[in-house]
């Protein structure tokens, strides 16, 4: 379909900063991103609007005011140096699955609206799913006050620069038992279809996480030369908690109980680390994620352990810093089973069911009751880097499913 | 002693770099500092010059031209944000030494030579000991070419600019078998002779040292959502090698082989990392040091084998990068008696005798084959930090021993 590559490239080139792609989160990428699609929802006869978290809403309104909504979406900013998929391609999506309905002559029942969300990626404020948080009231106290990455400015500032209310957020900005079902296309954040030589899975489940964006580690700083009994060296402290916690996820993973560690930052810092000194700081970023909430407060208890026995055999002082949370994500059956007969009336589909590597903008609409399912499509290289690579022809895939269960979906 | 106080005094505000000290070596600190010596030296009636390395010699002329003279010296520049004794209180003890034989109307019969020796910390260009290489034909091939950490200015411009000549350097500067002796004074860098309950200890030997500066570990970034069998995380690696490395060093400590490990840098990449992101990237610095040569060397070896195993263990690449070496030094004997038998006329001084934590100009000087000896000063909290604390009442102790050796080694 032409208007998906389309869509694409244009993406591409709006994000271009090699290696690979960053949209920055209520910045010019992001914004650039959200009129193409504007542009594009006004050309397929859609009415766009911005709500008060700065999320574009690109509406086909149905024949029966009293259905409720379906909806559709995902976001459009990325990580530093990303990729173009993660996120774009779900929006992209929605407005494909209508072009579609549309030139096979359909009519809506039920309004069918693509969502796009603002500032997904956690790398713009240390918090991510901040668009599905503002639409359904879930932004925890604090976060409009937080700053952004680039700039500094905080998130009330960046969402009343880009159109929003912030006044108006802390509640939900539409009732979740108004809403039909919100469906999300993602590419999937692993191999994991790459080995079942699939295009689309539906997902099960999305983890929930447990964040500290900051931890700090002290010790003291001291010269080359001074004895290891002597020592407090914060970087080892880091790297002993660091393979304590990916020792903690492989006995996890070998009960069977899938969970996910990720320590991105990791570092001495830049301005005082020096060959010659003992490191007396550390600072380290950790993501805990599990697709069981009893499991993840489990997992957070194991944390705290680590980090009190780590702090005590090294004689320093470990501070978690701030603490951020996303309930986990359980897929809605009915939705699981409809887009799964859908995958049965397409020829050469078998869509494995998978739990989604990440979490996504679909966890905020489980947690708040709507019913909720995602489709995660095959995509090389992983996410989050600049060789993310989905083939357009497995996203058209997906395009096909969701189309044809919006078709059931929002029909007569 | 009065002249003792005022020059730390007087170094401490030349360094002023809150928190601590900071005298950049080839920059302003440690010309202001090499300046300050200078004009002390001319009002002790010392002769100046600056050799083809940029160090300052401070010569107090023999009566016996034949007699090879007696050198004490160390060095004036110090880490970022360190303390103010880590090489100065060597300089200050060699010209107060001599202020005190002037004083006692003592007339030297080999020449007593200061040396303020450039460039002794290795954070300015990942190699240490710069001054006392140059001075004795020991720097590495390629050394000139090295670029200083602030600005990149060769090093070869450095010297060039602090009225050296390196053109003649890259052979000995003057003929080792016609010095007489060096002695250094300088603080332990350990607490060593606070447990001790001494101000002063006598040094066996010194360190040697193996430096990889930029070490470099090539994974794959990520999206937190891969699975673990997927993932090649460069700072999980890093965090293995630098336990495994800490594991080697206390398995030896247990042996009696007496080395030390510091890894001052330790970090996922500043412009790329981010909580959301599996770090592909990970680059430390690694300072490997033992008191023998061969025991240097069989570390060296166990270091190879351990970056292979972490590097095929985890589908990493693991580049060592640059090296640098310096050789271990063993104290003469003579000298070690010389000056225990100095100590056994002060009351209340019975130095300890201890292996230096730290590698220090002495190490050249002694594998060049001078007879080199080291006194090491009690230091609370260690060195390379603001917090590095030594009494001026401990440096007088050691100024007392040197001044009574130098009388017997330069006198009649």
């Amino acid at each position: 379909m032409r208007l998906v590559q389309d869509l694409l490239d244009r993406l591409a080139e709006i994000g271009a900063d090699p290696p690979g792609i960053t949209r920055e989160a209520f910045g010019a990428g992001e914004n650039a991103a959200m009129a193409l699609m504007a542009e594009t929802a006004r050309g397929l006869g859609l009415e766009c609007g911005v709500d008060a978290g700065a999320n574009l809403t690109m509406r086909w309104v149905g024949s029966d005011p009293s259905a409720a909504p379906v909806l559709v979406g995902s976001h459009l900013d990325s990580v530093v140096h990303g990729g173009n998929f993660d996120g774009a391609a779900g929006v992209v999506a929605g407005l494909a699955a209508i072009a579609a309905l549309r030139a096979e002559g359909f009519r809506p029942r039920a309004t069918i609206e693509v969502l796009a969300l603002r500032c997904e990626e956690a790398v713009w404020f240390g918090l991510g799913l901040i668009g599905s948080r503002s639409l359904l009231g879930r932004l925890p106290k604090g976060a409009l006050d937080l700053p952004h990455a680039r700039g500094g400015r905080n998130l009330r500032d960046c969402i009343a620069g880009c159109g929003g209310d912030p006044g108006a957020l802390g509640r939900p900005l539409r009732d979740p038992r108004r809403i039909g079902a919100y469906v999300e296309v993602h590419i999937e954040q692993a191999p994991q279809l790459i080995e079942a030589g699939q295009p689309v899975a539906l997902c099960l489940a999305n983890p929930g996480n447990v964040r500290h964006p900051h931890i700090r580690i002290t010790g003291e700083d001291a010269h080359t030369g001074l004895p290891h009994r002597f020592r407090h060296d914060a970087a080892l402290a880091g790297a002993e908690l660091a393979l304590a916690l990916e020792r903690l996820w492989l006995d996890e993973e070998a009960g069977r109980r899938p969970m996910a560690v990720t320590i991105g930052r990791f570092h001495t810092l830049v301005e005082r680390h020096a060959m010659t000194v003992v490191p007396g700081a550390f600072e380290m970023s950790l993501d805990l994620r599990a697709y069981e909430p009893a499991h993840l407060a489990a997992l957070e208890a194991k944390l705290h352990g680590l980090v009190g026995a780590v702090a005590a055999r090294r004689g320093v002082a470990i501070d978690l810093g701030p603490r951020s949370a996303a309930a986990p994500g359980v897929m809605d059956a009915a939705i699981l089973e409809e887009l799964a007969a859908a995958a049965a009336r397409q020829r050469g589909l078998a869509p494995p069911r998978l739990n989604s590597p990440g979490s996504h903008d679909a966890n905020n609409f489980a947690a708040a009751g709507v019913p909720t399912g995602m489709l995660l499509i095959r995509n090389r290289n992983g996410s989050h880097n600049p060789d993310e690579a989905m083939e357009t022809d497995d996203l058209l895939a997906g395009i096909g499913l969701l189309t044809l269960w919006l078709a059931g979906r929002a029909g007569h």
